[in-house]
Formats: C-alpha cells, sequence, structure tokens
C-alpha cells in the first residue's frame, strides 16, 4: 500500500515492493521554465503537468515522477518566444537525451507502463523522440513490452467544458499562453501564486502562419501573455482539471488496462 | 540575369553574381519520403515543397536549393506512423543538424535571407531547432542580420480556399494526409505520378489525443491514408498552389522586403 | 523587492526588474533520484541541494532556480550502485548538456553570477563540464563576466560541526549515503518524510578502492544505506545546516561581492 | 512488377509488394552541392550519382532512393575546396547520421541488400562509418543478414575505356573534379545543363601532397576546375556510363547475387 | 608465451593465441597531458600510469594496451587548472567516447577481464562513463561476460606506505599534485626526466573547497606544484611503486581470478 | 634551448617559454593500433608517425606532441579490415572529436603552427574534420592566425625514392599494408620489433574498387599483409624516412615559414 504518489516521496524498499508487482504505471510530468505574464509564475508549466499527474494518479494507481521542470525554448507563436526574461529552456537534444535516460530506467527498474504528461507546447515532438529511442533501446534489450503514452494536458478538454470556460467564444489553443485556461487552473491549484489585480487585458496576440529566426520582439504582446487571462476563474479551473483527469485515466486505463 | 530558379541547376559563377548583390533569398524545401496511400507516391511531401519553393521563386527573385528528401519519422496522428512500409525518417538529432548545416553555408555565401519550407508535418520543430542553432552560431561569427523564415505550406490555405476545396466541410489538418488537400495538389502538379483508380475511401480517421509507443498499427487505416482523398481534382490543387504561393510571397515579402 | 526566493514562484516580470539591477545572483541545486535506504525517500539529494540553496539565498539575495531532480549514475561507493530499485538516473552527456543549457540562459537573462549546488556526490565532474562549456560560450558570444562557483555542500561542513555531529568519530565521507549527516538533515528540514523505525543498523560498508562494472549488488549492504543513519537527529541536522549555510554564503559573498 | 524505378515515384503499397520478395536491393545515390566550374550546375555529384545508379538498377531489379544532395565539406585537393560560392556542405557528424538512419529504415522494410553509389570524392569515409554503424545496429537488433556494398562509381571506369576517354594521357583521379570526366557524364546525361563555351581552359592543378586549413584559396585554379574539360564529349559520356554500370552491375550481382 | 607485455609491441598473431584463451587481460592506462611543475615533465601521469600497468602485467600475465596520453581538463583543486601553459586536455565526451571505443575493441577480440589503471585525478568519472557504456553495449550485443575494473593507482596507497613516504605528515591527496608521491615515482622510474634542482619550495596549496569558472590563476602557486616535492627520493618511490603494484595485483587477482 | 623534442618529456616551464616566442609549431602524430602481420607489432603506425615527426623536428625548432595510438576502424582495402584480432579502433566521431580537442588546446597554449602527421591511412578525413572544427572555433574565438597542415607521411616519398625502394616495380599505395615500405621503415627505426623469419610471402592481395558490410574475412590474405614484406631493408627504411623527413620539411617551412 504506497504512503504517497509522489516517488520522490517513497523509499526505495516500498518502491520495490510496488514495482514487483510487474503492474507499476509511472506518470512522468514535463513542463518548463517561462515567462507567463504578470500575474503568474515561472513555474506554471511544471506545475500544472504535475497537478494533472498527481490528480490521475490515485485511479490508476500510478506514481508520480520528478517533473522535468525545463522545458524546449519557447516558441512566439505558443509561449511568446524564447527571448523574454525568465524563460529558462533547453535545447532539443538535451531534452530527447532526457526524456530518453529517465524512461530507460523506469524500464529498467520493471516498469513497463510509462505516461508522459506534458505541459509545455513546444516540448512535445521532442517527448516524442526520447521516447521513441527509449522504447527502441529497452526492446533492442529485450525488454519487449516496454510501452510509453505521451500526451499533452490540454488535448484532454473537451467540448462542453472549453464552452462552459469560454461562454464567449474559445480563441483557439495557440493564443492560450498565459490566458484564462492556464490562469484558471493555477486560481484552482495555486492561487496563493496567482495575482489576478496585475493580469493583462488585451486582445488576443495575432499570430503569423510562419516563424522568423531570431525572434522579433515586437511580435508578441508585452505582457508575455498571448490572450487576456479575463474570466479565468478558480471554479472554471475546478472543470478543467476534472476533464482533464477524466480523460486521462479513461485513455491510459484503455491502453494499458487499469 | 539567372537561367533557372533551382540551385542545382546553376553553376557557381553565376550563383556568385547572384549572393554578391547582397539580396539574395534562398528557399530550402524540406519533405519526407512516407507512405501516402495506394494512389500516391512516397516523395509527395518533398515533391509539394520543391513545387511550392519553384512556384513563389520567381516572384521573390529567389533561388530553389536541393530538397531535404528525407523527414522526421512519421507519426500516427499525422502520417499514419513510421512502422509503415516504405516511410524511410531520420531521426531528430540528424535532421536538426542537416537544417543547421545547411543554413550556416548559406549564410557563409552571403545569403542573409533564408526561407525553409516544410512539407511534412513531423518536421517542423526540429526544423526550428536547426534553424535557431545555425542564426545563434551565425551571429556568434559576426553575421549578424542572418535570418530566417520557417513555414508549413499548408498553414497559407486561407479559409476561402479552404471552402472551395472542401465544399462538405474540412475535416481537420490532422487527418490531410493521403487526402483531398495532398492529392489535388500532386493532381495539378504531378498528375501522372497519382493512381486515383487506387484511391481509397474510408471515413476519415479518428485519431486518439495522445501517442503510444511503440506504434500500434491497429490505430490507423490499412490503406495510409488519414482520409479519403475522393473530390481531390486538378482544379482544386490550382487553388490550393495559388493560395498557397501568394500567402508565402506576400510573408516572405513583409519580413525579408522584396 | 522580490516576494519569493524560488524562481519558480516569481513572475517574469519582477525576474526582470531583478535581473536589470546587474547583481543578480542565481543558485542552481542539482540532486539525484536515487535510493537512501528504507528509512528516507528517494529525492533527498535534490531536497537538501534545493533547501540548502533556500536558505543561503536570504543572506546572498540571491534566487533559487528549479532544482534538477534526476543526477548521475548512483556508484557503489558513494550511492550503493546504480543497480538498485529507484535509482533514476542520466548519462553523463544529458546531464553535462542540461547544466550547459541552463547556465548559459541566466546569462542570457543579465544574470552573470550562478552556484550550482551539488547534492549528489556523482554529479560533481560533470556539473564542472557543463558549467566550463557554458563559460566558454558565454565568452565567444561576448558575455565575459559570467562566472560560476561550482560546490557540493558537504564541503561546508567544518570540523567542529563534524565533531559534535558525530561524537564518536567520523566514518568518512565515502560512506555517508544514507547515514547521520543526511537524516539528521532531513529530519531537520522534512521530518515528515522520515521513518526512523525503518532506520537500518549495520557496520559502514568496506569499500573497495576500485570499481567494478557491471556492477556487483553484493558488494553494498541490502540496506542501501553505507553506514547506520542511527544517531542522526533533527539537533544535528540544524548544526549540519547551518554550517554549510554560512559557509557558502561567506564563500560566495568573497567570490562574487556581496 | 514494378513501374517505376525511383522509390519516390513508387507507392508505399507496391513498395511492400516488392520488399515481401525478401531480394529487395535499394540503391542509395549521394552527391553534394559543390562548384563545378563556369560550365556546370552545383548538382553535377547528385546528378551523376543518381543517373549511374538508375542506369544500373534495371539490370539489378533494384529501387533508386532519393540522392543525398548535400554532401561533406568540399577539400582543394578533390573539389576546390570549401570556401567556394555555391558549395554548400554537410559536416561530417550530419552525414554519418544520415547515412545510418537511411540504412536503418531500410533495414526495417525488409530490405537486406543496400548499395551506396558515391558521386563525391570526399563523403567516402563518412558514407563507410554510416554504413558500419547501421549495420552493426542491425544486426544488434537480430537483422542478421542486413549487407551494404559502398562503392564510388569512378573506381569502375576501366583501363580500355580511360585510354579511349583520355587518348592524350589521363592527369589522374585526384584532378578530376569539373573536368573531362565529369562533363562527359553531363554531356551524355543532361546535355542541356553544360554550357561548354563557358569551359574554362588551363593545365591541370599542380596539387600539393598535403592540406593547410584554413584552405589557401590561391591554391587552385580559379575557374574551380582542378584540370580542363575540354575534349569532353556525349560519345566520352556514354563509354564512362557504359563502363561503370556495367561494373557496378557485374560487383552488386557478385556480392548479393541477382 | 608472450615475448612482450606491451600490446603495441606484440604482432597480431601472438595476440589472437594470446586471446584465444580466454583468459586474456588487459591493462589501459590513462593519464593526461599536464604541467607538473618546473621539476618534472608534461607526460608524467600517462608514464607512471604505463609503469605501474607494465609492474603488475606480469604477475597478472597480462597485456598493457597504449596509454590514453590525453586526459581530461585540470581542475585547481587537483592539478593546477587548464589555464596553464602546456596543459592539453580533452573535453569530456571526447574522453568518455575514447574510453567506450576501445573497451568494446578489446571485447570485440575476445577479452572479457579489462582494467583501466587511472593516473590523472580529473579523468575518473569519465572513466566510469565509458566503461559504463561499453559494459552496457557489450551486454546488449551478448557478450555477457565482459567485465571492467577501474581504479586510480594512488587508492593502492596503504598507510605504512603512506606512513614511511611522508614521515613528517601526509598533506593529503588534493594536493599531491607534482608533489613528493609523483615526484618519487618518477625518480624511480624516469630518474633522467625529473631535476630536482628546479623542484620549487613552499607551504602546500591553500584549497577552496569549490571551483570557480572560469579558473582564477591566483589561485595555485605559479609552480604550478599543489605541495612541494622536496623529500622526494627514488627509495620512496620504489615502497611506493611496490604497494601500488601489489595492491592492483591483489584486488585485480580477487575480483577476475588469476 | 629546448632539451628535448618531445612535449611529453618537457617540462611546463620550458614549454611556456617555447610558446611565448609566438613562432612554436607542433607536430602531432596520429596512428592506429591495427594488425601489421606476423613480423610487426600492432603499433607500427604510431611508431612510424612519431619517428618521422621526431625525423623533422630538429630542423623545424618543433616539438612532437604525444601520438595518437588509437585510430580510425581498418579497412580491408587498405589495412585488412577492422574484424582483425588486435586491431583496436575509435569510430569516426572519436577520432574528430580528439583531434578538434587537442589542436584547440594548443591554439589556447599560443602555438598557432600545428602539423598532424598521419601515419594510418583510414584516419585521413576524420583528422581532417576534426581540424576544421578546431580552426573554425579557434577563429569564432578571435584567434584568427591558427594554422593546421595535415599530411600523411608515404604521400612525401618522391618517385625517385619509389624506384629505389622497389627495384621490380611499386604495386600501388593501397597494398602497402604491412609490406616492403612499413616493414623497411620499421628495420630502420625501430629492428628489434620485426621478425623476417616470419614474415608471410604471397602476391599482392587482390582488392574488390568497393567495400563490403560486414566485412567479407575470406577477402584479404590470411597472413593481414596486404602484400608481401620480402625485400624490406633497413637500408631502404633509410632511402624512405630521409624522403619523407626532407619532404616534410619543406612543405611545411613552405607553408609557415621555419
Amino acid at each position: 500500500m504506497l504512503t504517497t504518489r509522489q516517488l520522490e516521496d517513497l523509499d526505495a524498499h516500498s518502491y520495490q515492493d510496488y514495482t514487483s508487482t510487474g503492474h507499476g504505471l509511472v506518470l512522468l510530468p514535463t513542463g518548463a521554465t517561462e515567462q507567463h505574464g504578470p500575474h503568474m509564475p515561472l513555474g506554471v508549466d511544471a506545475m500544472l503537468a504535475r497537478a494533472v499527474a498527481t490528480a490521475a494518479a490515485e485511479d490508476l494507481d500510478a506514481l508520480v515522477a520528478p517533473a522535468l521542470s525545463y522545458g524546449y525554448k519557447s516558441q512566439p507563436r505558443s509561449g511568446g518566444g524564447n527571448h523574454r526574461p525568465g524563460t529558462t529552456s533547453l535545447s532539443a537534444q538535451t531534452l530527447i537525451l532526457q526524456v530518453r535516460d529517465v524512461a530507460l530506467e523506469f524500464f529498467r527498474h520493471g516498469i513497463r507502463r510509462l505516461v508522459v504528461i506534458n505541459g509545455h507546447f513546444e516540448n512535445y515532438q521532442f517527448l516524442y523522440e526520447g521516447a521513441d529511442l527509449a522504447v527502441r533501446e529497452a526492446r533492442a534489450a529485450g525488454l519487449d513490452d516496454s510501452r510509453v503514452v505521451l500526451l499533452s494536458y490540454w488535448d484532454f478538454v473537451d467540448d462542453r467544458t472549453l464552452e462552459a470556460v469560454f461562454p464567449e467564444g474559445f480563441h483557439g489553443w495557440d493564443v492560450e499562453h498565459g490566458g484564462v485556461l492556464e490562469t484558471s487552473l493555477m486560481l484552482r491549484l495555486h492561487p496563493e501564486k496567482v495575482d489576478m489585480s496585475r493580469a493583462p487585458s488585451h486582445p488576443p496576440a495575432q499570430l503569423t502562419p510562419y516563424d522568423v529566426l531570431p525572434e522579433d520582439p515586437a511580435r508578441t504582446p508585452s505582457s508575455g501573455c498571448l490572450s487576456s487571462p479575463a474570466g479565468a476563474t478558480a471554479e472554471r479551473g475546478e472543470l478543467l482539471l476534472n476533464a482533464v483527469r477524466d480523460g486521462i485515466v479513461r485513455a491510459v486505463s484503455s491502453e494499458f488496462g487499469k
């Protein structure tokens, strides 16, 4: 019987008992250290990925691994751009190797079912590559049943929840950086880390359908948010959290058995 | 006066004349070698990226570099998955380094304006990293005005064109692998390489909001198409090509001057 | 005026104010996810590095960056060996690149003084390489005053404290894995995460003056501790914490000015 | 029955039929984007490697994969040097990884016999390393019969052909950059891409028996050719093409069976 | 019957006879090219590692492989720092890969027992990683009994020898760079390469318990020695050599059988 | 005034005096550990590269750095193949990085003129890449006059010497592995390491104009020599050594000034 869902808080002997059942399931949250406007802290992406993982862990009888706190370079069309103060990112190869190494270690422990829960849009393809390299290497070493589910938590927000959270219309995922979705979840999960009095109010950023390198700082709002967080509430955060948790639990159970 | 827009067909002395103006602009098409159903060839992505680049080159007084013919691993949610026969992919690091190396060479030649024209969804983040590494390295070496525009050509299909091409409703970009968009463009550009008699007819794939590794072959249609190409015509291809060419010319001119 | 010492809890605008003074100082804790016996959790190394950094941050007017939660492979002569359940490690190249990337980002922000606070013995040389690569690259890019102090926190335990904590004699740093030092610090800082009723009692491990690969599991105690934590108390943890904090504050102030 | 020898023009279902016989053979042309004097285009090396592969494919019942259009850095003693305008090269690691990745994909498809047909002198050792890494990795993964033949096409020009093509004496392979051999082949295969009116006329370059880095531009002829293409004709190109095609067909048949 | 213990002096046919017994044992010395004060040459670390290996080879019926003559960057707290003239070092990744490659080759030859004998303090962790990668890769390839012993020779100096060599008290291993230990061994093994008339005389360096990057040249004695070599004699070198040789022979015999 | 030409035998203070003149010149020998038939040792390539460097050092007032004793994988067409017992090789990336690192260190010391003297055919392209990376990086760091000459020693054997050494006709450089050239040089330089009574006698190997991977052991003579060393004498070695030394001295003086 586990006394905690956080891997970092578990002792090794209890962990061994858990893995020795052969049904171990580990959730790996991946975030970023990235500006999220004047009203939210730099750690939002890792905090939300960790919170979502923790929310899903009980139903899945899973453990939550320490989050990857640094993510891939922020891009102007999803996070405001990597030139912004406070955004502290990894290059592609570093992030890929980190996921590969950590996944291989869990496979070595006897964990055969790993779920990577992404909280930073820009990470996804690099997490995919890391997971793919790990699965190939594990299978080459004879661990044939090693598997990974990879997901970004917001992809589990269903249409009904979206309508409830954005009653006046959803502007699209691309401008949801520092906006209503993330702010509502933070108000629900870490209200003390949000200062709504500093929340900016401006129309959604007009994003180009392409990227320019080096980034042009003039291209994204000076607030650092791609849309206004006005309308964010803890209640809406609760709706979002429930939708995401339930969706992930259903998906993982369906893939891996429960 | 250039006699060709294809860099590979140009001699070095003429290229030097072109670059010595200081206004050189190179378009780098990036594709993949990837299954596109029974009715289209493996080279679709590179062919379309090359054709789009060539279409835009005249208006931009640009050169088209040899395409990168191999791309990142095909993923089930955008290309059917990398397990399929014929799909011949690069790992992330290889693709990143290739873009970095080629971009740095053009900067060394005196080209300061590079446009990467992507034709394979899965490539995008790795092209971004390659371009970012090249721009950083070029600037560290004192080439301070080296710039890259990175785009995927389908992001320039405007709403009006979309309605004309999909009069019965658009199923979304995610299932547009081997479907009406790519097939129409191929019918317009390389009709001899399309065999509509072999085009599959099935409903759009039901994609999960997550990935599983290793891939589950049962997850995507056996045809290899994520939606049916029924309805594809050369005329629709013409509409798409015009929209994409015009959009890219406008965007690049706006960023780089003409 | 900073409202928190934790970078992840700070918003980007406040961070920019902080860095714009030109006197910014960032502390980067580095730990591991590694077995620490039956009485302590897997996250001990990161927890202690983070706690030490936080303790020193106020006096140094510094920020504490998110900890690197995964470290280099545990070795039998300092951590029991990497074959043990729960030990979840990175390969050398991954850890090196992670430190390099993160350090370069802080330099880009205008931070010129970075302190890496190590909590996992095996990390040290890889942290050194990562810091060295970052400093070289920063200076090649013209950031000539970028500097790093690298330390392992236990190297600041002075002789007087050592005598107070080990009144019956110190067995040496090499067997201090899961022993009195780490356990005392955890009892002082996170008592709810320690279960002294499960603390093993056995003589210090007899370590060989060499390593064998692959590791021989028979070589280290089955408890996972290299010496017994008997004698660990929160009071001794307080002595240790004070000595380490004071020593680090003095050293960093002396190197970097205050 | 294949309708084309070009892999990029083949659909995936036909490719699967081809590979499922177990006798699939793929030819991978590797070239460069490199200056070839004022009379020939930058793409000569890839064009010739592709043409040679296509010429041999019918007799071998083989498929021709998309060429690698970029090659290793041009060197003064074989290609004039990498400092020249238009020469667009890859670093060693990039080229090695590209060959490794592509070869491994063909092995995964069930292709066990791969022929790398090189058209750029400087590539050879890096192609060897890429092929060696792929074969080792394939065999470690249980694909024990995966094999590669690696060749440079000009090594199949026999003495009789050499005498016919160079009736006044052969100056050696090292100065055959942009000279009679490549120009004759281009006149035979792509006459519209050659402008003999711009062909330079100068004695063969006097090459040193060593390299200097960085390259000394004064060391090679300003034309970019290491010997004069005077004497190149389509007829001589026909002789060369026949010799090379026949030699490669014989060698590959002898190694792999036909 | 081997005619030499030096692998480089052995012919391949005799080597094959040796490995075919299945009991082959190879000793790989690893050193550095690093300043060792005004009285000793730059090659001390490789010379001593090679000499120790050669001394132990006879008793172990082992071969001595060519030494790795370049090592990891010298650090101020163990070697004076990498900024010093003459110190010629490798980066971490280079050293790691070198050990991995060489170890894998010996495993391929049928050697299953490899001893890495380190003579440069800073190398150790990188040798460990290289050996770990090689052992993992060898075992993944089915060479399940491949093993490595890794050691630094000075860890085999026993207390009795230490007392005899430092009758007035030992200052600690950290300041033993260019001091009595290395100088005594050199006087015993290569007296013609030592010039005691140039030996510096100063108190041991006061080392900080942390590192600073970039290095501060003022931090270590201008002689390049971290303690004075005064007191070094060939007789003390003989004591040290005997202790080290005997300790290594015992340890290796115990691990690997003799 | 230098007391030795061997860098490893020089003390750091004398080295600093030497480099401080600004005219320092370092010769870096690169070899291999590779079978050379039953009559010669595995270390031939490094021994000869070192001997040639030493012979040239006096006239050039140069220092000889420690040789790189391990080289790139032996290939069947120049060294018999890497499958042979005793051949102990590096992968491409390892060798490239090693040359890059070492060259950069010499540049850092103030050495601006480096000569890489190659003794193993297969190394050349990887040495080129390593030198190219180092020169680029050095120049990016402002060391604009850093230069490398790269050569293989046998390329300095002139025609007259060739006729004298092979009075009955030269079979070509490709079969000169373990043959008259290397054996004569060894008889001149290290006669005690050659056993002519074990020298094989067989016709030159019939080499194919292509490579096959994995290597086919049946393809090269079982002796390991690609041609017979019969006819090798110390006198012919003397002729070869003189030709090579004189040629290198002339070339380096001409490039670098003397």
